[in-house]
């Protein structure tokens, strides 16, 4: 695990760009000029990395440096294309178990359902390219490494992704609250992918509507849901069950 | 909440004891002497409140104020006896599902358990008087307010508390992984408790002999274990499930 995943300085950030160097994120100063800042741009312009522009005291509180008003966050895991993993999993006979998760930003949550997949046997995580807690050091500790072990594809329009999957034969059930089916209601034995949403804003309209079906977890108390890592286990299991 | 949950000072620290407050725990400055110190000695002497004695820098942390070598943690939540719960749960005629857990010390993993058991019906949750987290604002917090919704038994020797619900008709049963019994394979649908373990110690051996039975579950990945409060979501929604 890398102690220090970050590059500061316009130039050593486009130069890390250019190297094809697996970035997580970027911050840029608020209200910065010149020519080397339209240089980052520019090169940015040709990618899918996600930046921000932010107050300069939130990049000061990162790094006491030198940082000229750039940060990037340098990834702690490598990605894959939700395509080829998909192709390896039908090539080797297997049926497949697609977990989505639409925006979990809680980078304790998000190690806590990776780890989960690894043990339930989950073929890739899927999340979007914004907007997904970043898979730092600390992520994956949370995962006990199983963000190392597991693929996940960092996909630009999750939308043409849950799609896909669909088209290649994949259902594609969600998992909320707001249906009457219960997970034990649903045949996971065939090719599935689980759509879980964020803890405060569920899945997004547009996923939503995209799902063949919507699943959930009966609850019999007061408060009504769960933590999105224990819903997460729920439900994974509850397709190893039917598996099994 | 209580924005300020601990008191200080010997003087306020024996009376609070003496009004019968509920307190999680009191640290005492190493080497603390005086006929104060004796006093508090001889009131915590008739009580279970655990105490640590505690170099005086752990206090000055907690608070800049004169504290006198003597810090209480008041408890966040009320506590419950295991008897008065189960004679209550078999009153309304219900099959009692308890949840005993076993120095499970991570406050954010305690809260998350806490959410679930409400959520899946638990009766109770019973916990070691020491070594367990401290249930304060934190863990209140993380249980989505569950810890104000479902009882919890904090009992002083927990294999007497285990052999009375084995005594009261209840199979007990650990759920860990040193065993090849699937969680599938056990009739959930009887008076049932279940017992997790701490993440790095386990269940103690002194509980486990006193279980009815163990249960694991499959795990398909290279990690082999999950996060203690997802493991304790899926053993509780295999008894749902069964139960539905």
């Amino acid at each position: 695990m890398k102690e220090d995943n970050h590059i500061f300085g316009i130039h050593a950030v486009i130069e890390a760009i250019k190297a094809g160097k697996e970035i997580d994120k970027i911050l840029i100063q608020r209200g910065l000029a010149g020519q080397l800042f339209n240089d980052l741009r520019k090169v940015l312009q040709g990618t899918e990395i996600p930046y921000q522009m932010v107050p300069p005291e939130k990049i000061n509180r990162i790094t006491k440096k030198n940082h000229q008003g750039v940060i990037a966050f340098v990834c702690e895991i490598e990605y894959f294309k939700a395509e080829d993993i998909l192709h390896k999993v039908f090539s080797e006979g297997k049926t497949p178990l697609v977990l989505v998760l639409d925006k979990i930003t809680d980078v304790r949550n998000f190690g806590a359902i990776a780890r989960t997949a690894e043990c339930s046997g989950v073929d890739m995580i899927i999340v979007p390219q914004r907007g997904s807690a970043q898979l730092n050091g600390d992520a994956v500790k949370t995962s006990a490494g199983a963000l190392h072990r597991i693929p996940v594809c960092r996909e630009y329009n999750l939308k043409d992704t849950i799609t896909f999957l669909k088209e290649s034969g994949l259902q594609i059930i969600a998992c909320h609250e707001k249906t009457e089916k219960l997970i034990y209601d649903v045949d996971f034995k065939i090719p599935t992918a689980i759509v879980m949403g964020s803890e405060d804003l569920g899945i997004s309209g547009e996923y939503l509507r995209l799902c063949t079906d919507a699943v959930k977890i009966p609850m019999t108390g007061k408060i009504a849901s769960l933590n999105v890592s224990v819903a997460t286990g729920v439900v994974l299991y509850e397709v190893i069950r039917q598996r099994l």
